[in-house]
C-alpha cells in the first residue's frame, strides 16, 4: 500500500558515521566474503560502474576520484570519494582522505555519509590484494616482498596474514626513514621485516609481490622476477603511473584485471597495451576467475600479474556492509 | 611556517549543516552575483568542470547526476549530487533530493557537507533564470508564462520579482489539481495567476515564457511565439528531454546556452543540432553575455531563448557562498 501522507523525518535523515564508529564495525564484518561477491557479479555484468570521476590539481599536486555505481536490483547505490595529496604530511595532514554516501536506489535519497577519511578505500584495497593472492599466488608463498612504504604496503601484507602461515616480508623503499618505521610497525604485528633499497633482494626472495608506490616508472626489471611468482600490482591508477616493466608481461601467463575497461585505460596493463607486450584476448578478470571455481595458476612456474586499479564495485559492497552493521547496532542500543 | 605537527581534529573535521541552516543564510546572500561572477568565470576558462556523472535507474525510472568542479586558485572545490525520482511523491516523499560537498582544493580534506535536500540545486537553478532573464528578456515584459507546475515552476518565477514589476502569470500543466495549486501558491506571493491546458494561451499573452516541464517532446509549435518573447528552457537536462520546437531556434536571433559544451550534449540545443535548426558558431554562452557588458538583445522584435542544463559552477559558487555564511554565523555565536 502506498503511504501518501507527507515524509516523516526518518525517511528522508541521511545519518552521518565518524570513522570511529566505521572502524568498530569493520572488524565485526567479513568484508573479504562481500567483496569478492563484488567482484562477481561486477564481471557477470550486473554492475552499473560509469567511467571515474576525476579532479586533478598541481598546486600543490593531488587528485581526486569519484568512484560510484550500483549492483542492479540492489537496495542502495553507493558514490565515494577519494583525494590523494602527497605534500599533506608536511601539514600534518594525512595524504588520503575520502568519505562514502549510500543512497536508496528506489528514490535517491542519501541513506548515510560514511565520513571514513579514505579508511574503508584502503581497506577494500588490500583486501583485494588479497583476494587476487588467495587465487592466483603460489600455494605456499616462501616471502613476502612488498615494494613501497606506505599504508598499502603496510595492509596489503596484514591482509594476507589470516591466508599463509608465512611471515617473512622483504621490503623496498627509497628513505631509510620510512623503511625503518615500516619495520618497527611490521614487526609489532608479527612479520619478520628485512629491508633494503635494492629491487634485486625482493625478487630473489619473494614469489609474492605487491607493488604498493605511487611511481611513474618500473621499479625493477623484468628479467629478475623468479619463477613462480604471483605480482599484485596496486599502486597506479593513473595513465600516467606505471610499477611494473611492461616486458614482464610477456613473461606472465596469468594477467588478471580487477576490471578490464579500467585496465585498458590506467595501469600497468594499459602501458602494456601501449608498449604491445600483451594481447587484449589475454586480459582475464577477477570476478570471472573467482566464478570459475577452479585454480587459475596450472604449473607452479607460472607468474601471475593481479592488475588492481580499484572498481566502485568494491567501495559499494564495503559501504553496504559497514551500513548494515552500523544499523543493527544502532537498532541493538535503542 | 609548515605545520609539523599531527592534525588536529578541526584540521579534517567535516561540518555537516541541515536544510534549516542552509535556508536561514541563504535569505541573507546576494546569490545572484556569486552565480553571475561564476557563469563569467566559466566562459573565460577559469572554471574545471568534467562531464556530468550520471546514474540512471528504471524501476522505478529516476536518475542521479554528479555535478563537479572548481575554479583555478580558488579555496574550494565542490561535488554536487543531485537525484529526481519521479514517482516519489506517490510514497509521500519529494521528488528531488540531493546533497553539496565542499572540500578543500590545497588538501583534498572534506570541509563541509551540506544536507540541502536539493534546495541549492532548486535556488541556483532559479537564480540562472533569473540571470538570463536580466540579459535577455524584453526590458519590461507584459506577462510571465510558464510551462509546467513544479518548483521551478514556482521558483523561476518568484526569482524574477525583484526584476520586475509584472505580477500577471499564464501557467500551463497538464492537470487542473496541479494548476489549482500552482495558482493557489503563486497568489499568496502577490501574482495574478491564470491557467490553461491550452500552450496558445500562454504564447498569445507573454514575452516571457519559461518553460519548467520533465518533457520528452516539444510543449508549442514554433509559430506560435510571439516576436520580441524571451524563453528560458530548464526542464530539459538529459539527451532524451526536449521542451522547445526545434523550429524556433530557425526563428530565434539569439540563443544563448549556460555551457556550449554541455548544450551540444543535453537540453534543446542538442535537438536543435540534430535536427540541423541551428549552426553551433550561432549559440553564445551566458558568462560571455554577462561579461561583454551590453545588451544581447538589439531590437525589440527579437526571439531569444536560453538553454539552461544547468553547469557546477553554479553548485560550486551557491555552496561557497553559503558555506561561509555559516561558518561566519558559527564564529559570531562562539
Amino acid at each position: 500500500m502506498l503511504n501518501k501522507n507527507p515524509s516523516t523525518r526518518t525517511d528522508t535523515m541521511t545519518q552521518t558515521y565518524t570513522l570511529e564508529q566505521i572502524k568498530t564495525v569493520c572488524c565485526q564484518l567479513d568484508l573479504s566474503s562481500e567483496i569478492e561477491a563484488g567482484f562477481v557479479a561486477y564481471s557477470a555484468g550486473q554492475v552499473k560502474v560509469p567511467p571515474v570521476g576525476e579532479l586533478c590539481f598541481t598546486e600543490p599536486p593531488g587528485d581526486t576520484h569519484i568512484k560510484y555505481g550500483y549492483i542492479k536490483n540492489d537496495d542502495y547505490f553507493v558514490i565515494k570519494i577519494a583525494s590523494g595529496f602527497y605534500q599533506n604530511p608536511q601539514l600534518g595532514l594525512p595524504s588520503n582522505s575520502g568519505l562514502m554516501l549510500i543512497f536508496c536506489q528506489k528514490t535517491g535519497i542519501p541513506k548515510a555519509l560514511l565520513l571514513d577519511e579514505g579508511y574503508l578505500t584502503d581497506v577494500r584495497t588490500a583486501i583485494a590484494g588479497a583476494i587476487s593472492a588467495r587465487y592466483l599466488a603460489p600455494e605456499n608463498p616462501s616471502a613476502i616482498g612488498v615494494f613501497g612504504t606506505g599504508i598499502q604496503a603496510r595492509m596489503q601484507v596484514q591482509y594476507l596474514k589470516d591466508l599463509y602461515p608465512c611471515r617473512k616480508v622483504v621490503a623496498w623503499g627509497r628513505s631509510k626513514e620510512s623503511l625503518h618505521a615500516y619495520k618497527a610497525d611490521m614487526s609489532s604485528m608479527g612479520f619478520d621485516v628485512q629491508t633494503t633499497n635494492d629491487p634485486e633482494r625482493v625478487t630473489a626472495q619473494c614469489d609474492l609481490i605487491i607493488t604498493a608506490t605511487p611511481s611513474s616508472q618500473p621499479l625493477f626489471d623484468a628479467q629478475l622476477v623468479r619463477e613462480g611468482t604471483h605480482i599484485t600490482a596496486m599502486g597506479a591508477d593513473t595513465p600516467t603511473k606505471q610499477e611494473l616493466d611492461a616486458k614482464l608481461f610477456t613473461r606472465a601467463e596469468l594477467v588478471v584485471a580487477d576490471s578490464i575497461p579500467q585496465c585498458i585505460e590506467r595501469g600497468e596493463i594499459a602501458r602494456a597495451l601501449q608498449t604491445g607486450t600483451i594481447d587484449k584476448d589475454r586480459i582475464q578478470e577477477l570476478g570471472s576467475i573467482i566464478s570459475s571455481q577452479t585454480s587459475a595458476r596450472t604449473a607452479p612456474e607460472q607468474i601471475s600479474i593481479a592488475d588492481l586499479t580499484g572498481v566502485a564495485v568494491q567501495d559499494i559492497q564495503i559501504a553496504k556492509a559497514v551500513f548494515a552493521q552500523l544499523q543493527a547496532q544502532t537498532t541493538s542500543y535503542a
